[in-house]
């Protein structure tokens, strides 16, 4: 609790972080282990219970028809919705307080039709997932949104994105807020995709590097178990880091030498079309790897070493314990994988790399959705928001 | 408040936390405030004023003679430790609730004597400080530890420290504990030094990055506010990654190409030496170049690119506002960080770097001292620590 927080709100954090456990408590227990005045208490319960974040719990001993005088977390009292906008499609979710997901929808959407057109359709599926669970906008305690480039984070606003045409400065939460009840967190997919794949496949895990590899390259990282944005909300765009080997190949971004040039799938494609092989995609190239084509296979562990290159002083710098790789490149197998792996071991630090996993996202496709709902629950549950709500 | 709190030390931080700004406050105003019962904040403003942390203020009006009603941070009530051991020095300091430096003394000392001899010195130093501001061990609060090598911070054990026979893998915590009735928190010196330069330097920034240029290379990170310790506690350890140019030179640590073994002091002066120029330390390289010698300049300027090198993708990573260079070899003046700012500015991706300050060290040769003090002082005024305390 800060000392700014209104006196209104004391003790909503207090109560609630006891309560987030699931076990059910009595006010007068919950009075005990807070040392919140009794009144205080009772209020705090109420509002809590408004909310929709706690219930009522069933006595353990029958007291005989009186109102239940123990309470808990109540799990499905609100929902989060979680959204993943990429180049070409839209997932949305919704899911509950302790972060499963209850229902799920996945359609192409082209992000170059620009925000509004964008966004409009993601708030009909929104509403779509409410009215098929039986519930409504009010049920909605935030909403997460992921895209497919730079953001800054504490505005909510797409810096410059190559791919998305019309998107520059959009203010996604203020337009989000007309349409719907409830706060929307923005992010870039790759820092979601780190927060998913943390939440799927490596709950133990407080240092994690995610790096996806597809069209474009990114990496979201994860130290200590928080989610690093950096000074201007812009950390892990490893994509226009320059690679040695490179200098000479020109990137979109008006550079040369970008690992992007080097060895995303539209890169790898090039320099397998100058070898004569017909390749245009991430696609392509996967295909050629899957049909044992040589070229492709060494093609691919070169981009494999090139992303090493880059990783290998920042696992010295960060000694994360996993770096998983993603996106539609790591559809390759393990080919992409061991170049990292060639690299990164043979140049960092024995004990940055002593017990260093690097191996394909767990939650694949579906990292940056399941990202998308931890933003938005950590954003619901936060001690601010409590606050917030609660002294109004 | 975490869940597992004891309910004896209930309330404790939020009180804590509200007087911490310093303004006085009653035990109405407290109990307003926190939503805590009055008999909670009645036993919690007697147990922080019987660990020195708050005492009692004069009444704005007097109350004639009556005892004060209003309670405040009490800076000078306890004292931390704060000791930086360097490879031939030893400094120890004490500091004050608010972070000042009360008494600050430093003497050669050659870590390689070993755990006991060095640490009984220190302790020396520190009763003797203790003595000089009328102070006894019963007010030390907490005592922190910088060592000139890799530390396990979780068990303040130094490991496998390359400076520092006998020290592998020694109890320092331990030991200090046999010997001072205060908990030590140890951590390597490069760690401490990016926590004080940001207390001196920049104290609005949450991403900095102290890089230790000296008879070794090292560096400490700070993001979003806190020091990244990676997952075996090891992150920062950039003097043995691997630099393209330097494949054949051999390095101390049995491995080719790192960074130390280029752009260190000691290897400076043996690219001199090559030369010609007698030269066999930092302090010679400073030297020469403080004497204009164009090859020390051009050698010095090609020491700040390997770290450069080994810096950029690093900044794409993270993204910090604040790179500053500190150690011995920083004497040099512009040339070697003029070599860090031409690769990171040319390599790193211009989101990352439109914002970043590459600089000197503000603290200079007391950032790792003054970091070591604000280590103890986070760490005795944690709620972890308050609980324990005041739920014994």
């Amino acid at each position: 609790m800060s000392g700014g927080a209104p006196a209104g709100s004391a003790g909503v954090t207090e109560l609630f972080q006891l309560l987030r456990d699931g076990a059910p408590r009595t006010r007068a227990q919950l009075a005990q282990a807070t040392g919140l005045a009794r009144s205080t208490v009772a209020a705090r319960v109420d509002e809590l219970m408004r909310m929709g974040l706690i219930a009522p719990v069933a006595d353990a001993v029958s007291t005989g028809g009186r109102p239940s005088s123990q309470f808990a977390l109540n799990p499905g009292g609100r929902v989060m919705g979680a959204v993943d906008i990429g180049a070409s499609h839209a997932t949305v979710a919704l899911i509950d307080l302790v972060g499963s997901v209850l229902e799920k929808v996945s359609e192409p959407l082209d992000v170059a039709e620009g925000p509004v057109a964008v966004l409009e359709r993601v708030v009909a599926m929104l509403h779509d997932l409410l009215s098929r669970t039986g519930r409504t906008e009010r049920d909605l305690a935030a909403i997460g949104v992921g895209l497919p480039g730079p953001v800054l984070h504490s505005t909510g606003q797409p810096i410059n994105p190559p791919i998305m045409p019309g998107w520059d400065r959009f203010d996604v939460p203020g337009w989000m807020a007309q349409h719907l009840d409830a706060p929307a967190l923005v992010d870039n997919d790759v820092n979601l995709m780190a927060l998913g794949e943390c939440a799927v496949g490596w709950r133990d895990t407080e240092h994690l590097i995610f790096v996806k590899v597809a069209t474009g390259i990114g990496a979201g990282v994860i130290s200590g178990g928080r989610l690093l944005r950096g000074a201007q909300g812009v950390a892990g765009d490893l994509g226009h880091v320059r690679v040695a080997r490179g200098a000479d190949v020109p990137c979109h971004c008006g550079s040369r030498g970008c690992l992007e040039a080097l060895a995303s799938g539209p890169a790898i494609a090039r320099t397998l079309r100058e070898r004569g092989i017909d390749a245009h995609s991430s696609d392509d190239v996967v295909d050629l790897v899957k049909h044992n084509s040589i070229d492709a296979i060494h093609a691919v562990r070169q981009a494999g070493r090139d992303i090493g290159e880059v990783l290998t002083a920042s696992v010295s710098l960060l000694n994360p314990s996993v770096i998983a790789i993603g996106g539609s490149m790591a559809r390759v197998g393990e080919h992409l994988i061991a170049g990292v792996r060639e690299v990164v071991y043979t140049r960092s630090t024995p004990l940055a790399t002593e017990r260093l996993a690097i191996v394909h996202s767990t939650a694949a496709e579906d990292a940056a959705v399941i990202g998308a709902g931890v933003l938005a629950l950590e954003h619901a549950l936060s001690p601010e928001t409590l606050h917030r709500i609660v002294g109004v």
